[in-house]
């Protein structure tokens, strides 16, 4: 199919802007891009207005490294939490699903991504160093590596943990193994291997 | 999960306008947000600036009825095709799919949706009026109608045929049956029903 010079181009043109996100394909790009053609004109300003914004309004909390709209982020400024345990996590959205369990009351810290040497991803590319800052003083007793329990998540936990035991901190990992609710039978292989390695005493 | 009023707020804005696509849901929703936090800004000023222009780029071919930039769209334009065929279809992406078969080289009409009365979309509500009128002449010798084999598919065909018929035009619809390439056992019920019922003789 060629391009039609003058029916599809700006159809064309956003179609092929929505494919660089992820998980939309060429087809999901058409279908958005047409749903959008037929709503309505409010709609359509506020989103694209939301989204040329979204860089302006965001930017890095100075403490945790996780996204907010001002200096430092509501949780790094709340009193209330126990500023002796920064849980560590690879991006903001494994934040949210922490803060969602609501049963911790500690202090985050945001690395935006995880050690990946395959995609050049080294320790240099996260945010290790303003990490290091937060445990000059002695406020903090324990950082929990919060990473996904998969290649990279557990190459990360293992760096950080070499890293920061040296400075007197208790290192600790969330626990991996088989889902709660879940079929044993239905489990996949590695996860069963590390159910079975990191078994704990009853 | 209540929303915290400094951090979320613009990322949480911009994920609830995506809920509002279709097959964007929560998840995903703040999935596209947090990746176009992290695009370059480049992209995200890019992709704003398409979502805002393409209510004012786009607009209807006045013959057609379909999405173009200018007044009358590249196909009712293009002296080459054959201007006595005019194949309806309800939506601009059912004129795309049947473009890119390269088997069909006669003209569109875009109804911009079928016949469904139970969401209050009556004939009135569809471009059926422009339709008549290319009809008026006598250069149209058959009106295919592509609508697709549902229930409301179906019905705007059987509407769109006794409408046109008494205007002397030969009203023909696209085959339907068990799909090419499809098992004959995995076809669906009301998908056989209709292939046994428009059999053909070899």
């Amino acid at each position: 199919m060629t391009a039609s010079s003058d029916t599809l181009n700006p159809l064309q043109r956003l179609a092929a802007l929505l494919t660089r996100l992820p998980g939309i394909g060429e087809k999901t790009a058409l279908r958005l891009a047409l749903a959008l053609v037929r709503s309505d004109s409010e709609y359509v300003q506020a989103l694209g207005e939301a989204i040329s914004a979204i860089h302006n309004e965001l930017r890095l909390c100075a403490t945790c490294c996780d996204l907010c709209t001002g200096e430092v982020c509501e949780r790094c400024r709340d009193q209330k939490r126990d500023a002796g345990v920064i849980c560590v996590v690879a991006q903001p959205q494994d934040r949210m699903a922490i803060e969602r369990t609501g049963a911790y009351h500690g202090l985050y810290h945001v690395l935006h991504g995880v050690l990946d040497p395959l995609s050049g991803i080294g320790p240099g590319e996260l945010r290790i160093e303003s990490l290091l800052r937060r445990l000059r003083g002695d406020a903090v007793r324990e950082v929990i590596v919060a990473t996904s329990p998969n290649v990279e998540g557990d190459a990360t936990a293992l760096y950080l943990s070499k890293l920061l035991q040296p400075l007197g901190v208790r290192v600790t990992r969330i626990a991996s193994g088989v889902a709660v609710g879940g079929e044993l039978e239905y489990a996949d292989l590695n996860t069963l291997h590390r159910a079975l390695a990191e078994r704990r005493s009853l």
